[in-house]
């Protein structure tokens, strides 16, 4: 096994996204395949093991690295590398350190997969030094990772970050959590196409439904985020109110942390100006002034290698042990 | 000067509280003296001086200790031991460090109040472990210090821990700070006499009033406590709108830093059981489960000498460098 490299793999609903790297994190090689979760837990472990082999094929290397690290969707314990539920991929109670380490006779390092995400920007980011990050990324769900004083926080618990969770209209719709609402029903791909699909149940958002093929089934955050920026009214509506409540439950990350970075990333996040600009007025409103002053506010500089590199950095980390 | 021993101030704009102790944070003579902060700057400054040499006498020693940790209110620069603005103290830009290193000539070190209380109740406090400490003091305002993997968090720019200014109602009366509905415009001692007196206003609350010597201008949070304690259906009104906006001020915390610990300290949190169940009924309904499972919320171990011990720590920290 080569000690002076290191693999890498961001484990989605979706997709297993995998490369191998050099110490600095400079990728040598990167593969995408599909997750097909639905085929079970041995078939993908199998498919992460063939993309660590294949990509370190295609780097040119003889074996494959001695240090793996995996980002995987949460509640898990980074500790032992145990995924309590990952809902998205179906499993629950998964020991994946042990199962990968056995199938791969490799040290692997698991973390949740913000967390990694926010780690991969801080590492490997181009914003120019700051001991302090917080990564938020918007997606079907929301996730936070958050760098604090040049560290990964995870809090007692492994459990810090809970953003979807912040209650932002406390008479507001009930969130699986159980609580009232929560960030995640108004700042979500899901939620944005909630209010999209509610609009169209009553008869309106007529140009939305159109973006979408005529079909309500069809209506998605990129479908809203289309019309939006064909300057359809209720489209921008939407954004708007999913941006202000995004800079709501930004300004108390901001208050109670006076992070000189925020980074945002995520699908849903891409619906571009309307949806930043309602963030940004927001927040700017109910931010605290000194907090604002040497705040950056910045979409992944990584796109959707966050995860992925915030992995190889895990890696990089565990070698150095 | 001693070497082996350290002094402590806790100054605030009623009192300065001072004391001097050994390396292991053991009181060996404690003073308190008023600010009389209207007397001007150098009043004070020579004030401190004075209960410093007083409590180095009264502890035995023939000379003041090399190292004195100061806590102050913010906002300020530890870094400089640089005071930007005291409103109760009426001070704007204030060298504090140098001033005192100039008095005294000892090392001076300066934190922000609510930091070194934080700091205090963690090296000092009587809970049995964990790596993660919040502080939160609810008084004339409020104050909030960061202890995260045994450290002081302070921010990007000293201002983390703003727990004053988070928005808990969005269309909330308009603050200090320009925003509307923040925390502290409910959860505060200025807050619940501001209840009360616009009960009086209205020619309701008439217990309150009683209690308060029949005079609106008598009444404050302590005498709303105190008619709340008698049973008064309408201060327990207010103690209930107090403790539940607290409750979901906290509930973000807890969310996003999944602390082991959450330490409650200040005058207004001595209202006893009403603020505090109505605290608790919402903390726990806004946080999610995962996180509220290991988590203890405590009145402060020190009393009103969890900042005074939070500048002996800073003060030992400082004579270890």
């Amino acid at each position: 096994m080569k000690e002076n490299i290191v693999a890498g793999v961001d484990l989605g609903g979706t997709k297993i996204y995998t490369a191998v790297a050099d110490l600095k994190g400079r990728i040598l090689a990167e593969i995408k395949a599909p997750t097909e979760a639905g085929k079970g837990i041995d078939f993908v472990l199998g498919k992460i093991a063939a993309t660590v082999k294949q990509a370190s094929k295609e780097a040119g290397l003889a074996e494959i690295p001695a240090h793996l690290g995996i980002g995987a969707p949460g509640p898990l314990d980074p500790q032992r590398g145990f995924i309590y539920q990952a809902p998205n991929l179906g499993w629950r109670d998964v020991p994946l350190k042990s199962l990968l380490e056995e199938a791969l006779k490799v040290n692997v390092t698991v973390g949740n997969d913000a967390n990694l995400a926010a780690l991969g920007e801080f590492c490997f980011g181009d914003f120019g030094g700051g001991s302090n990050l917080i990564y938020v990324t918007v997606s079907t769900g929301m996730g936070c990772g958050l760098i604090l004083n040049g560290e990964l926080y995870q809090g007692a618990d492994y459990s810090a970050g809970e953003i979807g969770h912040l209650t932002v209209e406390p008479d507001g719709i009930l969130c699986s959590c159980g609580n009232r609402g929560c960030l995640e029903t108004i700042a979500s791909g899901t939620a944005i196409a909630r209010f999209a699909k509610e609009l169209a149940q009553q008869g309106k958002g007529t140009d939305i439904l159109k973006a979408a093929g005529g079909a309500k089934e069809g209506i998605t955050a990129e479908v809203v985020s289309r019309a939006a920026a064909a300057g359809d009214r209720e489209a921008l509506e939407i954004l708007n109110k999913t941006g202000r409540a995004l800079g709501l439950g930004l300004s108390y990350i901001v208050n109670l942390l006076n992070p000189s970075l925020v980074i945002l990333g995520g699908g849903a996040m891409k619906a571009g100006p309307p949806l930043w600009q309602a963030m940004n007025f927001e927040l700017s409103r109910r931010a605290i002034k000194s907090n604002m002053d040497k705040l950056r506010v910045l979409p992944a500089s990584l796109g959707d290698r966050s995860g992925l590199l915030g992995a190889v950095a895990s890696a990089i980390q565990a070698s150095r042990l």
